[in-house]
């Protein structure tokens, strides 16, 4: 993808300006031959977009890169300015943050499962027959009360859903090389968590330490009586989202992920629940006190991966009426647009670029007389890398001066 | 240009996909002033390959970067998805490729002139009168019979068109940084082949005594009394086609040049001959035993290339009546494109962007009504770079998983 002026720290300008990010997870759709071949969004009745789209610009913009399908961490990644093919989440800090849990720069997080094991040990079921949550939430809490730590190393454990639950190694001096124990098929005995390096030799030995006990402790379990641990890693080492843009910097979301995500990233992020509506309560309420808002919607994704058009359709329909609400309070610059794109047609993440669309006194605006794919192709911003929205928004933020003289 | 993702292999699924990539050799133009400004595709009546642009998503797509116009080697390791800036192919390896040697990987290949030289041994014409090919045949003939092997090292000669043929040095411990013979103009006396690294001493050697036996066999030519050498090189070392993106691969071509290629990057590549319907006859008989088809359609650049509008617009319409034989085929994935321009208002390969149309039911569609440069323009992916087209078609094929978590 094309490259993006990694430094903009020389060009800050201070301001008064507020720029909107508002992310709606998976929005991008391909057309469906069921519905005839709309999209998603044409399907949908959105008169506030469609009218907020003909003020606007807007354009393609590709995640990661051609062809490629991100993860919802490379997805933000990208759409805070970062390289997705540099800056890398790893799966066990994902998956932590996934189930709310504050990660440390020392923690290494893993992302477990539960699974069975028959005599020799060898694994017979990956995910233990996807055992109930309320099973997975049961012996999670038998591990956490006999196994608290280990060469003082805590051993914190959070239960996820049916199978799956969420490691995490608190401690001095823990590497995160370690080689997954998970086989990743049937058949096979558990691999051993080996260090790859060095530096994680006590991580290694803690976490053999943790499988012996919790060996014993579910020996009689009849479906989870092993544990397969996965995605060893550390949290990202990187430059903070309101040092590297110079913005006060407010995250909103309600899935525990994408909050995660955010703070990773450092951006402020309150302990919200509830609904979108709830969150757009929240940006009214902050809006004196940031410079920059980051907004994330996830029924829109959700619908997508479910392969229900109808339903994003909807979810996208709801999207649509709060969009007034947010004019309202008057964004120097507010950005509309997905992590990636999720058809419903897929079922599942894609590839597509995903629609965009920039609204701003500075920014011009196309001929479009809706906001969906198909406008976006011929749209003013053309196809471009999500690491390049950001220095878009905080020029037409007017918060970036002149480069050279 | 853009970058694209490199390492792609951590991405690969499994698939039962099938995917075509159609190369109509120099299609794209530009408006011609005598043919009321249209181009080659825009005169040409192209019933199906509209329809199927109607189906498709459609783009332009630069072989190599902006302004640049890529010779045969560089257009088609754009597509292949390599990238032309940093990977050659040598111009002698390539005229080998041409006059259909096979060449293994320590061959040291140079494209060759009979030229003509005066009694000082001054270079007075380098194309040696253009003799005709029949007197080169001869005269290649005279040399090979009489110069079979130097120092072990065997001399293969291969005559081309006119006073062109082609070298080819097989044997141990030949390097190919050999400066060239060829002074590029007349009255001047053909360079030493100096070599211009310790590897290439033999080389050197080798030449040298190979072009005092030649000079002495021609001595009794009136014209081909004389031989100039350049574009030493070896075939380049590349990762081979199928491994880098997982596929089982076959190249269906006429022309010996993209035969050659085609087996540089290690495609199975038949010694087909005929017309453009013996190759569809070919991909139908190969249809199950292979996952992507690369098929080289040569026709419309020769056109281009001799400035021959109308006989281009001919080409394309040929070309045109095959695509329900290969719809029929029901690929996943069918891109139609060039390996570059060749406008016949130029008469020559050109930097214009190619046009492209990718079809496949995860693709969505534009709303182009036809196949043309102007309309492909307007399309959904937008303008890129030709090495970012191997992750669309991979993509499409469902042959790439999800990059991150």
């Amino acid at each position: 993808m094309p490259d993006v002026l990694e430094n903009l720290k020389d060009l800050f300008k201070k301001g008064k300006s507020k720029m909107v990010l508002l992310v709606a997870d998976g929005l991008g759709g391909i057309p469906h031959p069921d519905f005839d071949f709309k999209t998603e969004l044409e399907a949908a009745h959105t008169p506030n977009l469609d009218r907020l789209a003909q003020r606007s610009v807007l354009g393609l913009m590709y995640p990661v890169n051609y062809g490629i399908t991100p993860g919802s961490g490379p997805g933000h990644i990208g759409l805070f300015g970062y390289n997705p093919e540099e800056l890398i989440i790893g799966r066990g800090v994902l998956e932590a943050l996934g189930v709310g849990m504050a990660l440390g720069p020392n923690d290494v997080a893993a992302r477990a499962n539960f699974a069975t094991r028959d005599e020799q040990g060898l694994i017979i079921d990956r995910r233990a027959g996807r055992i109930p949550t309320e099973e997975c939430v049961r012996l999670v809490n038998l591990l956490s009360e006999n196994i608290g730590e280990i060469e003082g190393v805590q051993i914190l454990l959070k239960p996820g859903k049916e199978h799956r639950f969420v490691m995490v190694l608190r401690g001095e001096g823990l590497g995160d090389r370690i080689k997954d124990t998970d086989p990743q098929k049937e058949g096979l005995a558990p691999y051993a968590p080996e260090a790859l390096d060095e530096a994680s030799q006590k991580t290694s030995r803690v976490i053999k330490q943790f499988l012996e006990k919790a060996q014993k402790l579910l020996s009689t379990e009849k479906k989870a009586n092993a544990i397969l641990l996965r995605g060893f890693s550390k949290p990202p080492v990187l430059e903070k989202f309101p040092e590297r843009y110079g913005v006060r910097s407010l995250a909103i979301a309600i899935y525990p992920m994408y909050k995660g995500i955010a703070r990773l990233f450092g951006f402020d992020t309150p302990e919200l629940e509830g609904t979108f509506e709830n969150e757009v309560e929240y940006l009214e309420k902050a809006w004196n006190d940031y410079d920059f808002f980051f907004v994330h919607y996830k029924d829109t994704d959700k619908a997508g991966e479910d392969g229900n058009f109808k339903r994003k359709v909807e979810c996208i329909e709801y999207f649509d009426q709060f969009i007034p609400r947010i004019l309202e309070l008057k964004p120097d610059v507010l950005v509309i647009t997905g992590d990636h794109s999720t058809p419903s047609l897929l079922g599942s993440h894609s590839w597509h670029p995903s629609p965009v669309l920039l609204f701003s006194p500075h920014a011009g605006c196309d001929e479009a007389s809706r906001f969906t794919e198909r406008e976006c192709r011929k749209g003013y911003l053309g196809h471009f890398p999500a690491r390049a929205l950001m220095s878009l928004i905080l020029a037409n933020g007017l918060r970036l001066g002149k480069y050279g003289a």
